[in-house]
């Protein structure tokens, strides 16, 4: 039943030709005969319940459309955020979650103001752009001067204070739709975090990036960015990259060129808003904590339904599952929505802080927040001789197209639980079309295949179950520092 | 040499994944030897080294990148659409064009101002919105109102008055991506045109379309709609996908639904603008006009390289490539760049006027107004008797991948000279992604593929060539109305 289901959900994606990267011959068999009997036989029986109830409802689909729907955009310290904290917890309550609460959380709260920005030499020309978020406005006043062009930190470090003085820098380096590290998401989003300051550092007035991300639809990509101290901090905005190829073009050619940025955007400080925490209690070690989360702040552009809305009703509806089906795990499987991901992930720091004393207690912290396409597999950061434990859980999820379990993984938030030596897994997403919406009006429910949310359920409820459900519990993994962010 | 370049274009395009519908196996084989030894050497030399020096160059693509940065947007009736004709007559007198001149047309001024669409119940979410061209606005106030949802006009009709009056009316009707009359581009654009008034003959106050378009990226497309007379104006606008979609999900679970539209637009009347006539003149017939046609104005809302840049200059650049090689076909090739298409194609019916003296001359008028996408082949409207005569030209196509000539075709514009009885001939291009830009924002440049421009350019200065050469010449056409807008 699952492996018909999951076969005419892969059959089809490749009919509509959404993931031509789909390649069965790279899932693997699902779990052989001689692989099924090493497995506890209630673990088999629980994992195909909760990975066919999964694939049959659309559930997870309905929840997500109805928090972009009622609650829309969620950015940090917002009434908004709040509403849907509030949210939430009504529905988890109703959901059959236990211990369902609000835990207390200080974040930013950047906002966003208006944003103009305009080409106005050689000719003018309305820019499609927004401001990243942490970023300083103008004053008040538009911002006008020459353009200067360089490709990224590298580059523009090479160049002199006299090319850069006076001038509004603007950062040209592009992403593909290659997916995963080869979408060079990561050498990207630097010059979107640091380009203001290093800009500024050469006598820069404005930072203009090209929108980190591969929408070529005229849409900017907003994102964090951040001001290194005792350097001036000058106001950053991102270009749609139809406008940031226009410059290009026109500077290639010879042409001076001179753009117009305002923004009104400002930082009010941080303000009081809240994790979401609610728990499904474990049958024999209730005090032993699997926690499953995404990130329910989004930024401000879109309803965020795939950054991350995704990801938090993916582990929720995980949990809901075991619950509905009346599957308890031997340990509590807590489900946590995260506050200000997007704004440095003072929500996990606040829970990492809150919950420092029972640190001991969490066995393993997953996290979903690449999306909603197709599941991959998981990313685990364990002590060394666990992840060939949960290795031997994999042939579980090969059925699902999601096998693969690989050394290394988390999310920006759950890594803020590193330093207290839990161990982390992060849910692998195929993300080839996940930049073209990303931190854009466009991240919005339709983006999300309701076939793909399903799997991602499944993918997450057995890997979860089976974790909570393993014996010895996963030990403790070397402290570390992390300071990801997506 | 033009052969393998060729295949090196159409491979290139099926490793990155951008034309999935490419299938080598339905463009025909290449000009046989059998053909070819039934073709005037003159020609079959003629067409290899136009199509050849095409495909290896990007001269096209430049001109197209460089008339959307120097101008930029086109609208019918603005000073940026004179501009263009300005820039267009400077840079095809540099090109070697005789007789380049602009000749004068009366054309609607329809002025956008500011359009704001927003839900206001059961939350107050900001919608992506515009206003249609020809629309009336809201009068200086925003209009709010429930929102009555209903697929088609069809379906509206099947309304009651009091169901529709003193509602905002949104009619959902989507397109997909299948390219050509299976987009449903057709039943869809024709919502676009009349959805205001019938709407307004049951009462509503206002009128909101899912834009007509297949843009996944919060676009709003705009486009030209009607009044019927003696009904009521009211103001129509087309909203993104996304946002009609939230509405249609919140109606679907029976929530009212109530939204706010405010608009600034007006019709200002009809102002002076041109057409762009340059004739390259035939060596034996230079009486006699083979006409090669794009029109020259766009929405405002982006430089419109795709519609119609992008036919412009695939029109120009086939022209003045038989300039630069040296090969005058027997009759005169006139390219002319028309004015107002977007808005009920005044310039056409401004040339049809003047030139009604000489239309017996025009042996045949080409239009290339789909976009940039792969040329597919030619419709050509013509006496029945040389459908089969043009068709046996075709093989000198089918190498470059469009060699198909199919009975009916033309364009909007050449549409306005069937009345003078001139047979009309259109490109025929791949148009699966056309409608995800066009009428939007995203309408620039980098939606061209510089390979696929050069294909288009090679196939209309073989196909305009030889026909231009054609003895004898073609008859004239049945005469026949035509509106067609795209």
């Amino acid at each position: 039943m699952v492996v018909s289901v999951v076969l005419a959900v892969l059959l089809a994606q490749q009919i509509h030709g959404e993931s031509p990267w789909v390649n069965d011959q790279n899932l693997g068999d699902p779990l052989r005969s001689a692989e099924a009997a090493q497995l506890p036989p209630e673990l088999l029986d629980a994992a195909s319940r909760l990975a066919s109830r999964a694939l049959l409802s659309n559930r997870a689909m309905e929840t997500l459309e109805e928090l972009c729907d009622d609650v829309g955009a969620r950015l940090s310290g917002s009434a908004e955020a709040n509403h849907a904290v509030d949210w939430c917890i009504a529905r988890m309550k109703r959901d059959g979650f236990e211990n369902v609460h609000a835990e207390k959380a200080l974040v930013p709260h950047w906002v966003r103001g208006r944003c103009d920005a305009a080409m106005t030499s050689p000719r003018p020309q309305p820019m499609h752009a927004c401001a990243l978020g942490g970023s300083v406005g103008t004053g008040g006043k538009p911002l006008v001067a020459s353009v200067v062009m360089t490709e990224s930190l590298d580059s523009l470090a090479k160049l002199t204070r006299e090319q850069v003085a006076g001038k509004i820098v603007l950062l040209t380096r592009r992403m593909t739709r290659d997916g995963g590290e080869a979408s060079g998401y990561g050498p990207t989003v630097t010059i979107r975090g640091r380009g203001a300051s290093a800009a500024a550092k050469l006598g820069a007035v404005g930072v203009m990036i090209r929108s980190v991300g591969t929408a070529n639809a005229r849409l900017p990509h907003t994102g964090n960015m951040n001001y290194e101290e005792g350097v001036p901090k000058i106001p950053a905005i991102a270009l749609a990259a139809e406008d940031a190829e226009m410059v290009e073009r026109l500077l290639a050619r010879g042409t001076d060129v001179k753009v117009s940025m305002e923004s009104t955007c400002e930082m009010e400080g941080d303000v009081e808003s809240a994790n979401v925490v609610a728990d499904l209690i474990g049958r024999e070690k209730p005090d032993e904590i699997v926690l499953l989360s995404g990130h329910l702040d989004s930024w401000d552009l879109a309803s965020g339904a795939i950054d991350d809305g995704a990801g938090c009703v993916i582990s929720w509806e995980a949990a809901r599952l075991m619950h509905e089906l009346k599957l308890r795990p031997r340990r509590t499987i807590r489900v946590v929505l995260w506050m200000s991901e997007e704004n440095g992930s003072a929500g996990a720091k606040a829970y990492a802080v809150q919950h420092e004393a029972e640190a001991g207690k969490h066995v393993v912290a997953f996290e979903a927040d690449s999306g909603a396409g197709r599941p991959q597999g998981f990313g685990l950061t364990c002590a060394d001789q666990d992840l060939p434990r949960v290795q031997a859980l994999a042939p579980l999820l090969r059925g699902l197209g999601c096998g693969a379990v690989t050394k290394g993984g988390g999310g920006a938030d759950v890594g803020q639980l590193r330093r207290l030596a839990i161990p982390t897994m992060g849910l692998s997403q195929d993300d080839h079309w996940y930049f073209d919406y990303h931190h854009t009006t466009a991240d919005t429910p339709d983006k999300v295949d309701p076939h793909e949310m399903s799997l991602n359920v499944a993918a997450m409820a057995v890997m979860a179950y089976a974790v909570a459900d393993l014996e010895p519990r996963l030990a403790a993994a070397p402290p570390a520092a992390n300071d990801r962010t997506r």
